[in-house]
């Protein structure tokens, strides 16, 4: 295993077109749909980064801030955002393009934990991410303000 | 429209069996896939509730504490746990038993925000909520320390 | 494995939401898509009564009474109504529901024969059901009549 | 419309490669899976004899004999086996093949009865079926006393 | 291993019903859907020759003549048109037929190498087919010159 | 409608993780699924370039290179490569990546010709692709070349 990978190598990105099975009465894509697109990259960055099997531990909380219609295309850019010993924090962007009117807007961004397991399903060391650009180094430092905040678990029934 | 609607009424339970095409290569359910079942139930149960087509607003941070295998079911349970003026917050908890066992065990739980649109994604009003038992009754009343926490936003990047 | 499981526990239920890829060009919902809801309820049912991975053996005639619509929910809900020495027959109910007028439609019932195997595919016995309530007791009663219908086998060509 | 239709005008062959998402642990199909081939191998049967839209009415029991298993290939072949006024009962014959040891097998066969309708769902009248062979009027004829035997409906529950 | 087999042995027949989720905003089915269709009926057709697994070496380049709607039909047909030592040349001709019109048209034919291999993917020894009408003949005999054709390579980037 | 655009600015990358229902009995990827991934990629390079629907004309012969496994991941990445007043050519590369190895193959790469539409499906006029690129420039070039091989068309049966 190396000991560290740059952000820039397991940057993933993709680009899905909005089709009338992914979407409701209104046209609109279903937020679950969102989702799964969201952990699909989330899962692939990590792998990529970790050359491991991976699962997802958490999700932050998402706020859909826009819709996307069919006919739509969705863009997603995934990136390594912190490393621990064997989770990784992974940032999503997810953005909506019309096609007709070339107008871009975001739909959602957020962060998950993916861990990196073996064959057994036993969490293994992850290398740590390295950021290049002073972008990249910002959002590696955010990462403790996020565990922070992370540990502020809302309140749960019974 | 009514001007409000018992818990019970739009209580919803599904049943799903994990199938192959869901898991991963150590034949564990995706996290997205367990995120749009989530999201389907939500949807359903605030439909049941306001009579009206909604849209996903939110997802509360999701964690998930074990994972299910090819041939474990999947016991999801969502009821709307409190109302706004056009919004409702559902309650959903997802399950996992092991069918040959019979061990179940708690794959996650969370919250989602879901809005009451009409034709043209125009926000709508909602009839109340109303909790008949005890336990219904804690329930709604622990909605404000919720929004509460909601507020407490995670740091993004940008 | 136990001698014998009730009813109940073994009783599943399923909420499905009626989507445009599971209709034809009227908006409603094809056959197809409602039997293989009810084959996979009916599995569902059989595997928690058993513990044991299911075949299905047979479906009695099945009458489409009337349709759903993109939009309506499905609400399948199915009962062990009889144990053989390997085979469990599974009594399903359809009902649709409008969500906006909030009117429920009965859209077809069943019963289906589900035969519990080993992993080389070979029956194997299954627990009894027992009856907790009149009603209950009333549905296994009524399986010997049914099992004498069965016979009176329809004429099939060459 | 025409008057009538020859039965070889509307028969349906289908092939059908069993993939790991059609089967259950043993790699057998789900019996849902191959009762959603038959209903959509007699939609289009009927639909290309009637140049209509149809749905489907009823089913009558299915016996599943034998099991496919993944890499098997499912034979699907399908006819109007007798008409009436807006009604068409279509028979359909399922084999599997192991494409291996070339050796074949009667999955089921089944009757459905397919209703021709407009774009407001009300039943429409149908061309007359012909038969041309031998066995294809055998067939034909053998419809009053499918018709009879459907009639002894099972004695259903409540 | 037989030395030959007919090419009526192996000829496959495939009729798909066009469904929204198959099509795009203007209603006509995507070219990859048709594309992925041709790819499955060859891979049967070429199974059922060689009693192997096969995988697609090439397909030859496909123009789509005519497009097909929702609620059309594609009646695809193929058959062997030619053997190598371990390979498989499949010639797969698709036709759309308006249901409600009967008018049919050509969509696109093409022609595909198939493989036959082994369980570690190595290619294996099939047999040669033989053409028992004039029509089928014509076929094999075409694929010399179809074969020097195809050593025609386009002129590829970098 | 502009003149033109660049070709950078509608170039799309798609990154795809292998799962088990893309794959045949060697868990390798079945043709026709690549084959539906580069149509897919290419309707929206073409979609975002024209800022209109698209459709397939045709799709230039396709060589598959080398397979990919369960667990890899394919990176595709798609450019207009020259374009006519109604049609655009889009070269598409895939590559298939072994996460755990790191190791990189190409896959396959293909030219397809994409036509902008009305909501009739008559053809619209697109914009001009201008290369920035020394590279992007080659790429334009050749295309008068590839032209012309395309019209040695296959001798085609009947
Ligand atoms: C994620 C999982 C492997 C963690 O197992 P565990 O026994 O808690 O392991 P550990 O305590 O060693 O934690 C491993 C890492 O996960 C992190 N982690 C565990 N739970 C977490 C959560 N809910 N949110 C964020 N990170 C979490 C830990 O902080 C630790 O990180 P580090 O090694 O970088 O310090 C385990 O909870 C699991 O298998 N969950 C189900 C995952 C899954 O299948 N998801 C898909 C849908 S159900
Ligand atoms: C169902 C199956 C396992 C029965 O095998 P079998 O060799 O007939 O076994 P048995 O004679 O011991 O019968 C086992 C039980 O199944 C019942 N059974 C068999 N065929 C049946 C039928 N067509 N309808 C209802 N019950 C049936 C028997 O009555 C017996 O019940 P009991 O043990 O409660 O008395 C076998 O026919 C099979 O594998 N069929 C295919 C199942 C399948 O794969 N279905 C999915 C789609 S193809
Ligand atoms: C099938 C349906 C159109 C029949 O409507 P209806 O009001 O009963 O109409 P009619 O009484 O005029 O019957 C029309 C024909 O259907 C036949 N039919 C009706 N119910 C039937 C049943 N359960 N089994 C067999 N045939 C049936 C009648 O015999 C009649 O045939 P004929 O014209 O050849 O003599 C209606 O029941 C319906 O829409 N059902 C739902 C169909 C559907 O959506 N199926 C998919 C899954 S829910
Ligand atoms: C097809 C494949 C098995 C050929 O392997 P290879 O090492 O080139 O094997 P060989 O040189 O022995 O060739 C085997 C046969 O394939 C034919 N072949 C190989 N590449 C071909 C191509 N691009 N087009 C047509 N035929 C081809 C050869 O002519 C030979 O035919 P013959 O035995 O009848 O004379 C290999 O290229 C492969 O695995 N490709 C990926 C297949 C795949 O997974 N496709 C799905 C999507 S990626």
């Amino acid at each position: 295993m190396e000991n560290s990978v740059t952000m820039s190598q397991s940057r993933t990105i993709q680009t899905k077109l909005v089709l009338p099975p992914d979407t409701n009465h209104l046209d609109t894509i279903f937020g679950g749909k969102v989702l799964s697109y969201i952990d699909e990259i989330a899962a692939i960055t990590a792998m990529k980064h970790a050359n491991q099997i991976v699962v997802t531990a958490s999700i932050d909380s998402v706020d859909f801030l826009s819709s996307a219609r069919v006919g739509d295309v969705l863009e997603l850019d995934a990136v390594v955002s912190s490393t621990g010993r064997t989770s990784m924090e992974i940032f999503v962007r997810v953005r909506s393009k019309n096609l007709m009117t070339r107008k871009e807007r975001i739909t959602t961004q957020s962060f998950l934990t993916m861990v990196a397991v073996d064959e057994k399903g036993r969490p293994v060391e992850v290398p740590a991410v390295i950021g290049e650009t002073e972008e990249e180094r910002r959002l590696i430092n955010g990462a403790s303000a996020r565990k922070e905040h992370r540990k502020l678990r809302a309140p749960m029934p019974g």
